[in-house]
């Protein structure tokens, strides 16, 4: 009797793992974009089964990031040639846990949960163990367009769509009093400039500036605001200039007016760029004091600096590139965000594929105040 | 009675004065060059006179820098153009003091003095306020190829020639325990470094490199060995394996045998290059630490950095230029030299035309192990 018994709950047990490991595959629909020049269409995929360590998130809101255009139309540089079709963009999602794998204990079922642009890394290099995931020495998967070593090479789908799984270290824990349709945008367009203000120490009477006020810029403004930084704008139309100051600038600075360019040399101990288009930027590095950094964040194809230059021009002001951040520093940006009440200011547009070309007209043709976020309940 | 007395010491007065402000020229020869492509020759020219503030040197030795050869061929990068001949190049001078002027305090007849890369600033701006006259806001006067503001735009002459005259505040005091034959290319290729390894706070235990092991990168490797830091050197050829260890590397990498140069990412805390030819410098950041920093010291002509491949491939490493020191901190790197033992290892050459011509060749051809320095003594 105790043998039959045994065996029965032996059988059990490998079929509960069994289901475990190889559970149904998650049925998903989506927007997705086929060619470089293509529109995007709604896509039906599935997405892995949700393992004893993962989270199953209905999608609420995806944020519309810059990156997304180069990626879907394969402008991502500078080693180009990166897409995948169809491609299913979107690293900035808001959503709620709808199912969770038998491990997980930091979600529960109708939590608000985020995923921003990974979804899971080896977890034990020494990337992963000073928490920059991103830097995975044993390859980051990254939300969309990447594949996901540790399922099967298949390639990543992102947020344009109405649900994701991921590891739950990978998901951000949003608190209930969150505005979440602004949420998402935080979580790539939030950690981006977050993550450059803290490593360079950014801190109250400092003496700042943002180049490019877009998605990431308004939110480097208002992190920096709120630190009590002096802060400075650079952009290239006048039309932003209310909302500059009304977001607590100090100033706005319009180059397209050669004299609002005068005299800004040696004024600032920060800047932090974020503009994706070609520019020169030696003469930002000159605006820093000497011992200040200079943050780029923008992503422009041919933009270069001669270190000749950069010695003889703006001797011993430090320059670096940063890419996102890690997933502690995202679960920091983001209750520092909701505490303070620093979220993006976005435009909501329908989970539509026609509206989502548009928007990708409107934020490569700089006409995007700040950030589009789809609202993915209105999926048909 | 006491109006004639009164008078005649009015004169002397006025005549002393004129004597101080107008003093009789000072008659030099040296080493000049005429056109880019042009051999040196001896040349015979003056000086300003000595002003109340000024010292007189007679130079003993010159040190032949790499940049002397940018400046006497034109090659001054990146605006190029910038040679006015004849041109007597040198600016790492090291003499003795032969006449002060009446306010001078900083030396006395017979001291050992230095001249390093400029010779005049203003004195009262920002940059002068924080020592780094090298930035002077008013402009500062080079050693050489430079017009002098302080002395009605006459085009400084520099070091490879018989005698100096410069401001007090401009000279370095040399120990008179100095190794004098050795002291000379401190004052460029020992402040250079030295400034560098400050900034950036290089200290005991620290990993760092040296790009480039030249006239700069053995004095890079003998300030931070000397700091406790372990140095690896990089450099191309085999001829300077024995030196790097013997001055106290711990690792000697020759950048054409690709094994030396594997697993070296995310390796070095500090990294300061000084190649003066075109190279490949992302390679390099992408061996700092994450929060690691580099300095650019070289000038080659059209190295760039592309800044999103800075931000995709070396995220968050600090990369920035540096130009020479200031006075104070060229005095404290010559006492902590003098002091330490560290000194350039030298070539001494004959004060003759040919002899310069052949250096500039060797260094041209980077055959140089590690400085020349001329024996001004010698000059017939």
């Amino acid at each position: 009797m105790k043998r039959i018994l045994f065996l029965i709950i032996s059988i059990l047990f490998i079929l509960g793992t069994a289901q475990a490991q190889n559970g149904k595959r998650i049925p998903a629909k989506g927007f997705a974009i086929d060619s470089a020049d293509g529109h995007f269409h709604q896509h039906e995929f599935t997405r892995h089964a949700v393992g004893d360590n993962d989270i199953l998130i209905e999608i609420l809101y995806a944020g519309i990031c810059h990156s997304d255009l180069h990626a879907a139309w394969d402008e991502q540089q500078p080693q180009g040639n990166f897409a995948t079709y169809p491609m299913i963009p979107g690293h900035e999602i808001a959503g709620r846990v709808v199912q969770i794998g038998k491990n997980v204990t930091k979600f529960n079922v109708g939590d608000f949960a985020g995923v921003g642009c990974m979804v899971n890394s080896c977890g034990h290099c020494n990337s992963c163990d000073i928490h920059k995931e991103q830097f995975c020495l044993n390859g980051t998967t990254f939300t969309y367009n990447c594949p996901d070593k540790y399922h099967d090479n298949e390639i990543s789908m992102g947020g344009y769509s109405n649900n994701i799984v991921v590891s739950e270290n990978f998901g951000i824990k949003i608190p209930a009093n969150a505005d979440i349709k602004r949420v998402a945008p935080l979580l790539c367009a939030g950690v981006t400039p977050w993550s450059v203000i803290q490593f360079s120490n950014v801190k109250n009477g400092d003496k700042v500036a943002v180049v490019g006020y877009g998605g990431l810029g308004h939110m480097a403004v208002q992190y920096m605001v709120s630190l009590g930084a002096d802060v400075s704008i650079f952009d290239i139309t006048e039309e932003k200039r209310s909302d500059a100051l009304r977001m607590g600038a100090l100033k706005y600075i319009n180059i397209n007016n050669e004299n609002e360019l005068k005299g800004l040399n040696n004024s600032f101990d920060f800047i932090v760029t974020t503009v994706p288009f070609d520019y020169e930027i030696l003469p930002y590095v000159q605006m820093l004091k000497m011992g200040g950094e200079m943050a780029i964040l923008g992503l422009p194809a041919n933009s270069t600096i001669n270190i000749a230059n950069l010695a003889l021009g703006a001797s011993q002001r430090k320059v670096y590139g940063s890419l996102i951040g890690g997933i502690k520093e995202t679960q920091k940006m983001l209750d520092y965000s909701v505490k303070n009440n620093i979220y993006p200011e976005v435009e909501i547009i329908r989970a539509d594929a026609q509206e989502i070309d548009k928007a990708y007209r409107n934020v490569s043709d700089g006409k995007v105040k700040f950030r589009y976020v789809i609202d993915m309940s209105t999926l048909k």
